[in-house]
């Protein structure tokens, strides 16, 4: 058979009927041609206390990888109700980078009773891997690495390939270290099997290497990996000394989590925790959603400040009011298009090709060129629906005003975010709608008030 | 030295100084121990000239790899200056799938005289993968895969391997088949080197294989991958027989390109050709951004229909145009949040813990609780600011509608849009927050009316 695609409910409930009627054979016979991560899904979606009873039956070697799959609040459910020997038996296992993730979801009380149980190499490597920040290498990393000699042969090599195939995360990007443990080279899985059996590691390995240090920026690996379509990156400490190294898997992860970001920074949303979105409850959603709306209603109220000032011009030409939210809105998703453009391009790294400069000055002459072409519509409308030469006039002139200047605090403030250190996803779309919301009915008022004014004069 | 990371505005200067210098060793020398991308990136900000020169210097292998990298507007520009020969060698050397990402973006005449001269199994090969839609696993594969039969042992294997590993995209995944190639299992390198040279690949291997036919969308194979944590994926055609791989590396540029066009849905962009958004002239950039800005400001006239139908109740009580953009711009941020949460949630598949229905009534239910908040800010803020307490209660009762509508809409569409197979960041940020001030302005002005009326009566 060549295909496999697991529908996950289908399986879900053939395991709870199965499991209902205690014919466990059936159950491992079902779970055992399954993907791990598969498998982890159907069980997660089972009843609390069917999920140990599934869970038990899986072969041990398929346990842990499935158990390594599961979200961390059913990790946790599990390890309640698994005997403590299995469950001891299960973290000793798992991989350094797994575990910490778990462990950062416990209780620290579970923690420390956890960890002073693993075996003492497992706790070093585990109580080092807590002490990275999160966000950092160290964090993402594994610690599972296959080191090298530069006097090793290749024979030699692949003799101690096979030795720690079963126990080491990837084979397929080999390190060689000298006698302080500093990085000194690195080859692939590749370049070994076709090496010739005498050639000396020293001779076969590549001597320039990309690495980063633990406390990397999660981000910064994810563009090297990326860069450099690599499959593994190692990672160094300060003594160059070989730590760790993260893998192209986990790279995918913080790639997706960025984007995440960056749309949800778009959408007026906070960034951070937006995995649990679909498992958080009404109230929590509402809490998290409702700082940022506040933060924009306050500045919003700049316009009911502009207008309520400026009311001298409505109650003269009342018609004015009817072109609000369109020179407004219209503004606003001008701006949204520079800054979205400009954000995006600081995370794929694109913008380098034009430099901050250059992109301010473009942004303000497209927002400039943009706002002349929908000057070009919103003129005969108005004037259509007014019936008033005077709003035709404000609102096509404020048109071409509002899109250029939403066009370059679109571009220009999260630039300068950028360059203070700050996240420049903070100046998206919906700070810059509003703020474009507050100048825009500033300058539409302001200048039918100028025409007015001419106009009686 | 056990960290290189090369800046290269400095590695171009470098470059640029010693290729007027004429010191071609010097640039051999300089551009050896770079990483391909490097290089390539180096040699694209060469001028034109220059460009050809430096691209001669590298070895050959290099120059393979390098020529992979670079964007096919230089790629294109250094066949012109190439000789025949040269090129030839080249695009006969190239991976199948680079090979076709440049075929697509040169002119067709260029394209059918290089094909004829390509050997014959190179020109069947491409003509084949050209022959697949762009977006699909087809267009994405490389036809570069070893496979290996059942019958062979470990050891034979492993010869095998070794023969094609220079040739071949990634050695990691080995796909056995039958005599009419159809996929019968796979296995790792790490399978192999760990077996005992005598097992038979048919016992050592896996039979459950997770595949994608030619004409899956390159989306599902991006989403298989991130979720096996594959670091490559088998095609086959519609007679189960292997045709080839799609790797993990151009899996993530699947990702990025999937997270850039939801992010520039979000910001009123059209997607598409984004990537050269960089590199494109002014009037490209406003000609591609022109089409949204116009559809949604049709769409936004309509609150200039609404307000101008309703200037009886303005011309009494002018002092509600204060909060029209408040109102609007609060309503339309509430609509952006369900609707980025919601699409996210469908790119990501996380929506599928919760199910459609019960997503737009948690939505709904989060509108209204978060208009309620807004409202209790909005009225003290409306009554203070106008000193009408009809204006404040219009404000707060449309407050708490608008954001109800705001977050069902913002909800539902996307939904709808996915079901009917659209795509459903159609539905994002601009276009609901611009029904949302239609809607807005509707709901509030009507509000004032009624009550006005009630008053009077």
């Amino acid at each position: 058979m060549a295909e496999i695609r697991t529908a996950i409910p289908e399986l879900t409930q053939y395991l709870g009927r199965l499991l209902t009627a205690g014919n466990y054979d059936a159950v491992k016979q079902l779970l055992e041609p399954e993907q791990p991560v598969d498998a982890a899904d159907a069980i997660s979606n089972l009843p609390t206390l069917q999920q140990a009873i599934a869970f038990r039956l899986l072969p041990k070697d398929e346990a842990i990888e499935v158990y390594e799959y599961l979200e961390p609040d059913v990790q946790q459910s599990l390890l309640e109700r698994l005997r403590s020997s299995e469950v001891l038996e299960l973290v000793e296992e798992m991989s350094p980078d797994d575990r910490v993730r778990l462990f950062d979801e416990l209780p620290a009380k579970v923690v420390s009773n956890l960890l002073q149980q693993l075996s003492p190499a497992e706790r070093r490597v585990t109580a080092q891997l807590l002490g990275y920040e999160s966000g950092t290498a160290g964090r993402l990393m594994t610690t599972e690495v296959i080191d090298l000699k530069e006097f090793h042969t290749a024979a030699q090599a692949l003799t101690i390939v096979r030795r720690r195939a079963r126990t080491t995360e990837t084979v397929y990007s080999l390190y060689v270290t000298d006698g302080a443990r500093r990085l000194t080279g690195i080859l692939s899985l590749r370049d070994l099997v076709t090496a010739d059996p005498d050639d000396l590691i020293g001779s076969v390995m590549t001597r320039e290497v990309v690495s980063v240090t633990t406390d990397t920026d999660q981000e910064e690996v994810a563009r090297l990996i990326k860069r450099y379509d690599f499959l593994a990156l190692p990672v160094v400490d300060r003594e160059e000394r070989l730590v760790g190294i993260v893998t192209v898997d986990d790279v995918i992860d913080v790639i997706e989590q960025e984007a995440t970001r960056d749309l949800y920074a778009a959408g007026a949303l906070q960034a951070g925790d937006e995995d649990d979105y679909f498992r958080s409850n009404l109230f929590e959603v509402a809490r998290r959603r409702v700082l940022w709306l506040l933060v924009l209603l306050i500045t919003n109220t700049g316009t009911s400040a502009v207008i309520a000032s400026q009311q001298g011009v409505l109650h003269r030409v009342v018609q004015l009011a009817a072109f609000i939210p369109l020179l407004i809105g219209t503004g606003g998703n001008v701006g949204a298009q520079s800054s979205t453009v400009v954000i995006r391009g600081l995370s794929t790294d694109r913008l380098q090709a034009l430099g901050p400069w250059r992109t301010v000055a473009r942004e303000a002459l497209a927002g400039l060129l943009l706002g002349l072409l929908l000057a070009a519509v919103v003129v005969p409308w108005s004037w259509k629906l007014s019936g008033t030469p005077l709003v035709a006039v404000a609102a096509g002139v404020s048109m071409i005003a509002i899109a250029s200047l939403a066009a370059t605090a679109g571009a220009s403030l999260p630039l300068l975010f950028n360059r203070l250190g700050l996240d420049p996803a903070l100046m998206s779309a919906p700070f810059i709608t509003t703020m474009v919301d507050v100048a825009g009915v500033f300058i539409y008022l302001q200048t039918a008030d100028w025409l007015l004014t001419r106009m009686a004069g």
